[in-house]
């Protein structure tokens, strides 16, 4: 599944750049398994955009382990044996129009018992898509989530505001009160259904990336911007820096496992900027965005 | 102490600066205390200067208190009354031959009993001044090291060695075997002389930082520089920012406890840079750096 979805994505992405190509490495994990990473970068669409599969396994620390789950009942003395199979993609457009988009579909698996009082689940499945736009054209963020609210009502009507939600909680800058960008779902720790029809689902939601993204890059990509706009976008780059080195598990746990760090760190831009106390003028474009990442919508 | 040298601090940037003005904030913490911020942006000479002073206090949380202690005795279950003043600067320079500079001095008190068994102790001071360059030109390192060395001989001969190592290993990224600059000095939890002491010796380092910094600023700040120059710098600059963010005690410190976030994050670049999988070409000068980063030397 991994494969053939970063296959797709790559492809669809290769086209709608029409120039760049990616470059792929194929890396081992000393302690056990590996991964393929893909990145374009300095494309005529795309600024950066890195596309990477991964199975590894072995034993993890306690601290990584804390932060590969979401449980509270999480919290383990020894280190755990582990297998994590994953993929997950960040891209960065260079247009300031053309939203930034994320996705990752995980699966993990711990030898803890799940029976053992207060262990945590012997598996589970994790994920999501969101969408981290600088500016918000709201026919952009409706289409988007609307194709992840159809990807999830194919399964339970209750996922998607279930998970929508969760990634508004998730993908919240706290220091600032901000979120990251405009949402779309998330979820993680999960397991309360049948392991197969689980993966059925992250390879939908996997699946729904490319009709979710492409049509709003192909409307976006080419419209004309100043360098007003540019700096405001490049402002946003640097909340999304903050998000991910500060806040995100993935993040946290590839650097606390020894994962390999280009391709942890390809998630963050190519370029990114911060100004002292900087604030948009209320009522500005700019401004309607941070409002949108302070209060978050319902878009559909 | 900690206004007298913010005044000439700044005094003496923007002189060198030429142009640039600080524009000057204060702010109250509203569980307690507060602070004066400086900040200098897009100067001839600085692209982003930051000094600021704070003397906050109240009751922080525990995960705050293990944040701003290195002390393994510093676990708390409950939360903790402190007392902390500090001043914090740092200085980008636009020139990628200048070199970044950091430096804080800090006086910490708290109400956990120093004689309970187990229990941290009751006050300690920290601090440092440390030097990032994107390029290495000895001589300015080795002036650089000569003038901490010096502020630290006044006081113990045992002080600059220690002090040195442990600027090395604490600005570490751990996640690339990296040190984010060539160090300088770097002292925490430290009270085990008379106190007054202690306060004279950071304020003879603090007084150190003129002397130390500028006359470099002075042989590089007009130094012709190339594209390709810049980009090193910005991708050094990217170094920072993933140091700052993951593992800083100071930024983790006013993260967690509800500091000023402009203040804190003042410390980030005006812009960086990263770039998939970049390696410098053995025996550049960008190489010669990172070799220094990854190798750590003595200079004096």
């Amino acid at each position: 599944m991994i494969r053939e979805v970063q296959d797709k994505v790559c492809e669809a992405i290769e086209i709608a750049d029409g120039g760049g190509r990616f470059k792929e490495d194929a890396w081992t994990r000393p302690g056990g398994g590996g991964g393929i990473s893909r990145v374009l970068q300095d494309g005529g669409v795309w600024e950066k955009a890195g596309v990477n599969i991964s199975v590894v396994y072995g034993v993890m620390p306690p601290e990584a382990y804390r932060a590969a789950t979401a449980s509270a009942a999480g919290e383990k003395s020894g280190p755990v044996p582990f297998f994590a199979a994953g993929i997950s993609s960040v891209l960065h457009p260079k247009n300031p129009f053309a939203p930034t988009l994320h996705f990752n579909y995980r699966y993990f698996e711990t030898d803890v018992a799940a029976d053992a009082p207060g262990a945590p689940r012997k598996w589970w499945f994790g994920g999501g898509t969101d969408l981290t736009p600088a500016y918000v054209f709201e026919e952009d963020v409706k289409h988007f989530h609307q194709v992840q609210k159809n990807a999830c009502d194919k399964f339970d009507p209750m996922f998607y505001p279930k998970f929508k939600k969760w990634c508004d909680d998730y993908f919240c800058i706290k220091h600032r009160g901000e979120r990251r960008g405009l949402g779309g779902i998330f979820f993680d720790d999960v397991n309360e259904y049948d392991q197969e029809m689980l993966l059925y689902f992250a390879t939908e939601c996997a699946n729904s990336v490319i009709p979710a993204y492409i049509p709003i890059i192909e409307k976006r990509k080419n419209m004309p911007f100043t360098e007003k706009h540019k700096a405001w976008q490049q402002l946003r780059r640097g909340r999304y820096v903050e998000f991910n080195l500060v806040y995100d598990r993935g993040t946290t746990f590839g650097l606390k496992t020894g994962g390999r760090i280009e391709s942890i760190l390809v998630s963050l831009p190519l370029t990114a900027r911060w100004e002292y106390d900087h604030h948009p003028e209320v009522g500005s474009e700019e401004w309607k965005l941070l409002d949108a990442c302070i209060n978050p919508r319902e878009w559909v």
